[in-house]
């Protein structure tokens, strides 16, 4: 039996959804806020059993059912899920969760939602059961036409100044830009976006409540009233490096292609890159000095692990619609127009001797310097053929 | 019938080859002079004549037969190429070519020779029926451990330093290093050669007796002094665009795998790559700044060309011999390790509370704990488990 939330926390449910819910839709939701805060990110035990049964009867299984019974219902093994999640059951306090995100402002999206990235689904069983975001929620059902621009926190003048270039840039091609608001290249890509007009939206490891780093609270809050910003852990947990990484998967996973400005040798970027490969998702990487080090993580993409090399906004425009690709430039010249060209002077030449130097044919360089007349790069003098002048 | 030259002929090629050659192998070298003299570089209907009758017959059909005799030796069709060859035999002068050969120490060589750059018989009917050398010519016989490093003449300080770096880091696994002689790039790529004692080759547009640029007469001395400067055309003959297009086929063909550093957007150092492309030998790019205009053509080489990103004289080195690549580094970390690692703190913490805190059972954490005990990251002290000090 699916368990519907007390009217006190069915109101606590519908402060971070939508008011008109009915009990179904209240108890999935409730359901999914708990299992944001039972699971760590990427649980592929927590994913597979809330796709066998729902999430309100998986949560009310991963209470109470033996590991036996939870493989019964989604197959597998859960021995190792059961003793994973029971620590963490004595102490979950949803309610709790539920509070401090209606007092931050936060939306609480579910699958399915409008507002949900439908990218994350292409996780499978360890896409994400619920999300909260604060700020215009309603971007994250835009991602599908998003770039990830993500780097080193420890980006140079160089990677900066791409960054912001490629950030408006793709922003006035329709792009919103995707990011997780470190230092260095995703700061500098959430501020281009905002400085442009455009939509960003920026993955936390931590709760929506705190923002880190502190030293960006003044940009996070700019993202909140203007872009959105997002975490799948509730509020009040603490960003740590399993989660950073985790966190990863989701930016690689919401947007459509992900680029890598500055990287390096072993920069936490790779980790967003692997994610997007993984998914196959479109991958980019900006070259650089190959002496600066913040530029070697690129370089590595692009050796090793078949990223593109993206020099511009356009060209990573391109890597999620090839088709935008500028069309080659038309080739005028020949070996046989090369030749005449090398053979001709200042002073005029009769044909004979054209041929001769050029080592072409007579009625060859007969036809190409017509053709060359045509063009206004020859002229024929009292002594013969001359280039033109100028 | 071949036609063995004359005694003073006969002298003039020993003069540029070999003194004990018998009759034979005279004509041959005596022909295959006159081929660089007669036909342009990579004319393939005088290459499929040569294949088909010898240098020596063929000159002598080219001088005296009809194109349609011509077809009936060696296929296809001759009209043009008789028409293209018939304006210079009228004042072709091979021996003045030998002479001036001599003057300058040049030596003739042709295929079969210790000395041949056995790579540029991969051009098959387009490979040069000899080729002029001044310098060390028997380190022509040693460039199957050789690469070709070209680039802009416009070249930046960044692309010197790379160019220094690459060339000398080359030298020293044992490569020769293979250029065009030209500002820029291939200069410095000689010069750092030079400089570690090590063995470079210049593929000239123009006659060996002529160095251009002519301000690089002092580095083309020294490279004649400890290297070898090279030419498919005789002494005399002046370098041209086409000329230049095609001596760029013969740096990419003699060499094991071609490099190029900076390359502006249309550089002539795309059709090096280009050649070395077609013939299948590995093609690297060094990639720079996106906003610098110099690394362009890399970069488009890298998107377009499928070349291959090299940023070091190691990954250079591996184009050739992929087996030297080094190792990857062993991957200590687990997700099980990050996790526990994220939940220890400075003051103690029993295993429960750690197993909440990490989302993980009681027993993976305490099996971690006890291999982050071995590596010494952890110890467990009064009030529970520890990160370790430092």
């Amino acid at each position: 039996m699916t368990r519907v939330p007390g009217s006190e926390l069915a109101s606590l449910v519908r402060a971070v959804t939508r008011p008109d819910h009915d009990r179904d839709a209240l108890a999935d939701r409730y359901a999914r806020a708990r299992w944001t805060g039972l699971a760590e990110p990427g649980d592929a035990d927590a994913g597979r059993l809330v796709a066998a049964v729902g999430a309100a009867r998986a949560i009310d299984l991963a209470a109470a059912a033996s590991a036996s019974e939870l493989a019964d219902v989604a197959g597998g093994s859960f021995e190792d899920a059961v003793a994973r999640w029971q620590p963490r059951l004595r102490t979950l306090d949803t309610a709790l969760h539920l509070r401090q995100g209606a007092r931050f402002g936060a939306r609480l999206v579910v699958p399915g939602d409008p507002e949900w990235p439908v990218g994350v689904d292409d996780l499978g069983d360890h896409a994400p059961p619920a999300l909260w975001v604060r700020g215009r929620a309603e971007l994250l059902g835009g991602l599908d036409r998003s770039i990830a621009i993500v780097g080193a926190r420890a980006a140079t003048g160089y990677g900066e100044h791409v960054t912001i270039e490629a950030a408006s840039g793709l922003v006035d091609r329709g792009f919103a830009i995707v990011s997780g608001a470190a230092f260095g290249i995703d700061g500098a890509a959430h501020r281009a976006a905002l400085a442009s007009g455009g939509a960003t939206v920026a993955f936390l490891a931590g709760g929506v409540d705190r923002f880190y780093p502190s030293a960006h609270e003044t940009l996070l809050t700019r993202i909140v009233e203007r872009g959105a910003v997002v975490s799948e852990v509730p509020c009040g947990v603490a960003p740590t490096k399993w989660r950073f990484l985790q966190r990863n998967r989701l930016i690689a996973a919401a947007s459509r292609a992900t680029v890598v400005v500055e990287a390096g040798w072993r920069s936490g970027s790779l980790n967003t890159a692997g994610h997007a490969a993984q998914l196959g998702r479109p991958l980019g990487a900006v070259p650089g000095p190959v002496t600066s080090s913040a530029s070697s993580g690129c370089h590595r993409l692009i050796r090793e692990y078949d990223a593109v090399c993206v020099t511009s906004a356009q060209e990573m425009a391109e890597l999620v619609d090839p088709a935008a690709s500028t069309l080659p430039t038309r080739e005028t010249s020949s070996p046989a127009r090369t030749r005449v060209l090398d053979a001709l002077g200042r002073t005029g030449q009769d044909v004979d001797r054209l041929a001769a130097t050029a080592g072409m044919a007579v009625d060859a360089v007969r036809a190409e310097l017509g053709m060359l007349e045509l063009d206004g790069l020859v002229v024929q003098g009292p002594t013969g053929w001359r280039r033109a002048a100028g």
